[in-house]
């Protein structure tokens, strides 16, 4: 089929990438920026860089852009899809998307699905897009109650070709709650991780675990201000359990507590095992 | 010349094959567990395992004990290190142990270091050292006052023929109070992530940033009790500004301030790109 994706940055690059290399399916952009356009026919990243008025054509469409752009994109070009085809997001919520295209583009008869495709990078742009991000990656699928049943299977059966290691489908309201926790808390945590004043004496006293911590503090703010904002109520819930936990782990330094501090200590690593247990018994029993 | 490494855990496992693959020194460990014993001259970690008699023969000892647990070893076994030897510790803070150990043992005629490999893994004991685990580490050394200069001389020798990457020589309060930012908060900030009752939600939803946020939660809660206990001013400071900076980050969100929100992941990703690139000048300028 006609495969088209508005906007080729990371994410939208990828998806590019990989369907020409795992699926046999045409791959047409609509980018704005002209030296992107000539990067991805170069890479061969796409057969075709293609206009709004050549929706009509595509059978499926995945938008690789912001949130608000997402909205406004799939509203403004509404009527320029082909009857029938597949619509997809790609954005790091999904509430908030799904309600506002999933019944505006059924009455143009054109079914929009919410798709998070759970990979990243710390890096922003087409050029640092792989053919390989998704290899590991979860492909979180979200329809609410007027999500038409075969486009959800279509994009399922697509995210299978594309070499996702697997799919999960999920509403919504579940997706935002739990990508609260998993991904957002991650890039606020090790945003205020750095604002110590000790950060530029680390050179040469940092392992590991200091690499880990940070890595994701280098982020787009643009893209993740939008994210945050439309997801304020359970980030905060979760930046709120880190705070206690944090303060748990002071209160028990400052006032010398060794017994609660081994407790916490133990709790944390019996949380942790337990998650990595059920975690990898899932993986085992999936076929 | 003959080194001994007093406990085959983690560490001095990873120091005996260390030092077996890297350097012609002989190495003999003293070990209470008759397994470790076996494994480790099975595996040819070690030439031989000796006793605390025989350390009167030994020109070079590493302590690879908990904290609490070196400095009572080094003081009742004071009068058995041979005269002008070097006795190095391994362990995670320095200020208590090179008071404990320093002047005790010169008045011995044996030279104490302290000594910090920065290298580790989430997991504990023999069984999961390796001869490369210090590979890409820094050895940091932390000679205070009344250290013997030329024995400093000598481990920072040793540090390069088993290829670390570089030794940091630094004093002892330095090391602490960075070595809370860099290596123990990373250690809470993951131990109190993993508190969230989210976290049993996660599987199908996590990628990189999850799995790099969590992993050091899983961690010995004996060792690191006493770690952060002997450390707990500089620690909780670092703690405190982590939460201060969270709660910068909660409070915008709560208000819906968009634009405190941005500045803030602005500076963050700034600061972030800041301390990446002294670090990689500095990696330059070294030779």
């Amino acid at each position: 089929m006609k495969i088209a994706i508005v906007g080729l940055g990371l994410i939208g690059g990828s998806i590019a990438k990989t369907l020409k290399k795992n699926t046999r399916h045409s791959v047409y952009a609509i980018v704005r920026n002209q030296k992107t356009a000539e990067a991805a026919l170069r890479e061969e990243a796409v057969d075709g860089i293609i206009t709004a008025e050549d929706l009509r054509d595509m059978d499926f469409v995945f938008l690789g852009l912001y949130a608000g752009a997402t909205i406004s994109y799939a509203l403004e070009n509404a009527d320029k899809f082909k009857k029938g085809a597949v619509v997809c997001d790609t954005c790091g919520i999904k509430k908030e998307i799904v309600e506002a295209l999933t019944l505006p583009l059924s009455e143009k008869g054109v079914s929009f699905v919410g798709c998070h495709p759970m990979a990243g990078r710390e890096f922003s742009g087409f050029a640092y897009s792989l053919d390989n991000l998704f290899d590991n990656a979860s492909c979180i699928i979200t329809p609410n109650k007027d999500t038409d049943g075969e486009a959800v299977k279509r994009l399922d059966a697509l995210a299978k070709e594309m070499r996702f290691r697997k799919t999960v489908i999920t509403d919504p309201d579940t997706h935002d709650r739990v990508i609260a926790f998993t991904s957002q808390l991650a890039h606020i945590v090790s945003a205020s991780y750095v604002k110590s004043p000790s950060l530029f004496m680390q050179e040469g006293f940092s392992a590991g675990s200091f690499k880990d911590m940070t890595r994701v503090a280098y982020l787009n703010e643009d893209m993740w201000t939008e994210l945050f904002m439309l997801n304020r109520k359970p980030l905060s819930y979760e930046i709120g359990c880190v705070i206690n936990a944090l303060t748990d782990y002071k209160n028990a330094l400052d006032s010398g507590d060794t017994d609660t501090l081994h407790d916490l200590l133990r709790e944390s690593r019996e949380l942790k095992e337990k998650s990595d247990e059920l975690t990898s018994q899932k993986e085992i029993e999936r076929p």
